[in-house]
């Protein structure tokens, strides 16, 4: 795809890395060619004949990539994707083996979980783009995201008992994105939902054809950089906040951001823009309008 | 339908309010005319023109509505409806402007808020009866209803972000009715749902073709006014109080709930009839038997 | 089913109570005739002339097929399956008439919470093998189970409402797989689930032919007993643990977790073995390798 050939330079080879690209292309649609850029960044997990692993270093980068410049107007949407028929295998085991102690395996979790939390505190929405295998802390992954979009011969599983190691951390994401049943079968018995049970059961938001996954990835990221970046992290924000909460706090907090977002520099421009009739013109400024 | 003309004298032509019926007739099965009488209230909002929109003036509307003799036996059950295409497109978006203040901004929010959390605080079922849009606070009052019908045409959508107002406050209650990336999808992105991705991820409780859509209704109104208003009442409350709770608390709960039920007149009058193999009589009263 | 005649001999005839079978056989799959013992302990609703209603008697044996010797290493899979056309009914409505006094029906209502909540404590997975109609406390055992599988012909109802007791006990169970509209439309109106809809829903974690069930039931149980009983104890403990957090606690508890696996004996095995491309051999033993 476009944005793995235009970020190609970037990671060096055999080494596991993630890439990033703050400007991706649009692709064309039917026969129409568009050059228009998103403020995209697509972070490609790299490491294909290590079946993307999650190990530290890889893990490491992916909080870079994740955390790199993430307040800039120019980045306004994160795409998370894969090399290979491996979307993530989760943890390299090799460094979870009795050769390393204690304290390097919890080194490792602690990271994972240090991303995984990452990347629902960012201020832009974050998009697993998964064609192929997610597995262990790499369904967690896909299970962390804002959003998922999945192709149609995806499948996601946590077969940690199979190495005698339960999936307990990816079980925080998966018992928070499925039905307790579903995810439990998952967990006890290793085995892999397809894309459509997926879709069904609520851990990925879309499921599309392989040949439409581009597509439909940048249609959605394209939609999202339709709208003020300020807003969107105010929205991000108080949608986590306001989960953790009971409904009669919810509303409270929540009424609050409403008016507090109207007060924003985009809150006011977009409600006169509608009432004008015209199209809004995003400061995507923090600031309140003076 | 029946509904609408049964209380047409009611609502003042052009001012944006909902009508309300008592006494709402269930319509003729197959060749059989029904001419018997639920004590169903219909609440249909009644401004098209406006998109339906939960204006100030229509919030206190539908509030006075929702609060209305609600103690009445001959109130069982309330059904929430629209006239015209749109089911509710949301606040008004007039009343949101810079022209007013802070002040007003806030009154609208709470307002709302009450609104929502308040069907789930009375004493009766509240069934949303969708046919059409249903947009950020109308999504919110779908979400928010104790029971959703939908015809298959209808939609659900949060696009706040088009206007620079993320849906804060209507997530809400979509982050308690969908899967977390559903949910986020339709506020990042603010493109609608279908009502059978609707159904599957639990928007919904029930879609059928448009032309079933008031038979369906009527068919779970007339079900549930067969039904005990007290004991109704009394599940309605612990249901939503139970699922604040932990598990062991939420069992602790209801289970002397469920000894309390049987002390109810029409609790003991259940058994007995199940036991006399007859039909039960309800008082719908809330006293215990003597 | 093989099962239930192995086990045949253990209940006394018109004695409404469980039976279990320690040892059950695997069915034959396609034409190769398997007679691999598994540990797995099915326990069978055995009163089928009053519908396997949970009584007082059929609650106490249903706890202690549950808890007897549950930490052997024979045992590592519970099936709660049933005889007749219908799954369990619900509590024995005889027990809460009139006659008996509030002292008995609360007796009924802890018992029968205990019994419900003690499935998720227990250190094994419990499989609900559902084939036909579950209603009241029977779909609450359903909904408390880890994993359930259904027949297509399966139902799940909540038809308290009908005679004037509103299934509040089972609504803790239900109100927590299942969207919260679905829910509260089973209990206000007492109409059933299909088994596609518990599926889509979340009540269930697979649907099957009538003639796959058992053979689906034993795969899964199967599988299952691949695993070493001690990380898929800790993994279950740890999964309801986790779930009544916040996600940082959740992550925090967990990540300590995955550490401590990897110290157990069979998790150090575990690794070692995937690393050395072998076949685990697991002690199933909860103690820590030297």
């Amino acid at each position: 795809p476009a944005a793995a050939s235009a970020d190609a330079a970037q990671g060096a080879v055999g080494v596991p890395r993630c890439r990033r690209c703050l400007l991706a292309q649009l692709p064309s649609r039917g026969c129409r060619v568009s050059a228009r850029r998103l403020p995209c960044r697509n972070i490609i997990l790299n490491d294909p004949g290590k079946r993307n692993a999650l190990s530290l270093s890889m893990l490491q980068a992916l909080k870079e990539d994740l955390l790199h410049d993430v307040k800039s107007k120019e980045l306004r949407v994160i795409v998370i994707s894969a090399e290979g028929p491996v979307f993530c295998s989760g943890h390299d085991l090799k460094e979870l083996s009795t050769q390393d102690d204690v304290k390097h395996h919890t080194q490792v979790f602690e990271l994972c979980a240090e991303v995984m939390t990452l990347i629902q505190r960012l201020p832009v929405p974050v998009i697993a783009k998964v064609n192929g295998l997610a597995t262990a802390a790499g369904c967690q992954l896909v299970a962390s995201c804002d959003i998922a979009v999945a192709s149609e011969k995806s499948r996601f599983a946590t077969p940690g008992v199979n190495i005698g190691l339960f999936c307990s951390t990816p079980a925080v994401a998966l018992g928070r994105s499925l039905p307790r049943k579903v995810a439990l079968e998952m967990l006890f018995t290793g085995e892999p939902l397809s894309a459509h049970e997926a879709l069904m059961h609520g851990l990925v938001s879309k499921v599309v054809p392989e040949d439409k996954l581009e597509e439909e990835t940048m249609r959605i990221s394209h939609k999202i950089c339709e709208s003020s970046k300020s807003v969107l992290a105010l929205g991000k924000a108080t949608f986590y906040r306001q989960m953790a909460q009971d409904l009669d706090t919810a509303y409270k907090i929540t009424s609050q951001v409403m008016v507090d977002n109207l007060t924003l520099r985009d809150g006011q421009e977009g409600i006169e823009a509608f009432i004008q009739k015209r199209k809004p013109v995003w400061s995507h400024a923090q600031d309140k309008k003076k």
